[in-house]
């Protein structure tokens, strides 16, 4: 069989005809994500898109925020622990003319000691994917992004994970506070970025760090070409350091599961710079190939 | 002499006419913050609102941003430790034909242990103003707002302090980012501003946290109206327990030194609801009775 993958996400639109065997035959990216949308069609999108491709495909599955209240139809989470055969007993078939064997990936959720949830939606298909990819039943995953993912797989499962609001924090403090000024989140600088790394584990925590790089600058410590490599330094490092502290277990960075970092070519490398400086060794993995691997893992398990 | 004293910050503009003995003839309050200007004389400014004040006047006094570099002048930040007299006698004085006695109070930068700067600009005559109003010489003293300031004060004078950039950030993420549409920044449920106070600590930190509002409305755990209140919970609570961690000197909070909180009404409210929560009693101070007591105090130690 053939399959038409998807990963439809908030902000981008991405699609593979893949063969029986998970090689690809045609891919596409677009920046259509799911809340660019606004009332369009999902199927006609689709249509306009791979329409070349569906007569083609056995099967078309989707995973990703397209399965949120704001996408094409709500799918329900699915609770931790899951492992793929969870995955793809729960996959949720879609009415649509665009195909008559169309189907969405059910998001995760779990629940923290304190009682409070966690969610996921594309993350457990790019999970799925990077373990299979790996051959690594335990693992400990980091999908580095808008709202980065750290998870625990064991036994092949997603036992537990946490969401870090990392990349969408970036993003809004470069783009709309007094920071907008001072940081240009484009240019990388690689000692400034090291210096945030440095400095994030201040006790006082990330609401003291996030107001250095302005007072860095007006003091004339940093240059504003700086400023925005510090802030990413500072705020990733927040991150890790965050993580090391918890996930529910301490120690669980540094217990001997290997870390897999999964995402895309330039935030892996970021993210592996950053925990090399916390002596934290990873792997990384392509977060496109992890997901299309994980679609077609789970369109093959049924 | 009376004094015209003057408190312009980055959004606001608040002006005294004081007499001999601090108290107040006359005030105004508008919302030309020095961020506002925007190419406006600020001369002009002053005379159109308080200009049937100004011949009264021996004395014009300002604190607050329009001494940075996007005010009216710029004025070099003094080092800490910093008493009154030393910033009295580094009072700045003005060109300008509004007045033949015009001056600027310096903002201050200090240094902390690992060698970064932080620095303020209208807090300090804040600060001076709270000490001389509660007769307290050595306090520990919180300053919430946009850009939340501590600071410890030793025999009268400022010896260090941290900022919190808790108020804009609370004010970013409900204005801009995906919680815009999850927590309303207006309503308070007391509830579910408690419920982030007890959650603030959490040891995966901030990032982790802010991303809760979210999780808890798409799951069902909350509701959109107790989002905004949580996430307050969340901030202040991680602003408080970032200052009990540290501020260069573990237990700062708790070793007797009484701790003021000097503000608007609604934020002394929220953040004494808050520091109770933590078993830290404090004591509110009005913010503005502190600035124009610490302008009136600055003018008239020369």
């Amino acid at each position: 069989m053939t399959l038409l993958a998807i990963d439809w996400g908030s902000s981008s639109f991405r699609a593979w005809h893949l063969d029986n065997n998970g090689q690809v035959l045609a891919q596409v990216t677009t920046d259509r994500g799911v809340l660019t949308m606004q009332g369009q069609d999902f199927a006609e999108y689709v249509q306009q898109i791979c329409g070349s491709w569906r007569p083609l495909a056995d099967k078309v599955l989707m995973a990703g925020m397209v399965g949120s209240r704001n996408g094409w139809q709500e799918v329900p989470y699915l609770p931790c622990p899951a492992a793929v055969e969870d995955l793809s007993k729960a996959l949720v078939n879609l009415n649509s003319h665009l195909h008559q064997n169309l189907q969405l990936v059910p998001g995760l959720q779990c629940t923290g000691r304190d009682g409070m949830k966690d969610v996921m939606r594309g993350e457990e298909t790019q999970i799925i994917g990077a373990l299979h990819l790996t051959d690594t039943p335990d693992a400990l995953l980091c999908l580095p992004g808008t709202h980065s993912k750290w998870a625990k797989a064991e036994n092949g499962a997603i036992t537990e994970f946490s969401t870090f609001f990392t990349g969408e924090l970036f993003a809004q403090l470069t783009r709309h506070s007094s920071l907008a000024g001072v940081c240009n989140p484009h240019v990388h600088h690689e000692a400034a970025f090291m210096l945030g790394l440095e400095q994030a584990g201040d006790v006082r925590g990330l609401l003291h760090l996030l107001f250095r790089p302005r007072a860095a600058v007006v003091t004339g410590q940093l240059e504003a070409e700086q400023a925005g490599s510090f802030l990413s330094g500072l705020v990733i490092g927040s991150e890790i350091l965050g993580v090391s502290q918890g996930l529910d277990e301490p120690g669980l960075l540094t217990n001997g599961r290997p870390l897999l970092v999964v995402g895309s070519e330039v935030l892996n490398r970021r993210y592996q710079k950053a925990l090399e400086f916390y002596q934290l060794p990873c792997r990384t993995v392509s977060g496109d190939m992890a997901v299309l691997t994980g679609l077609h893992r789970l369109a093959t398990s049924q």
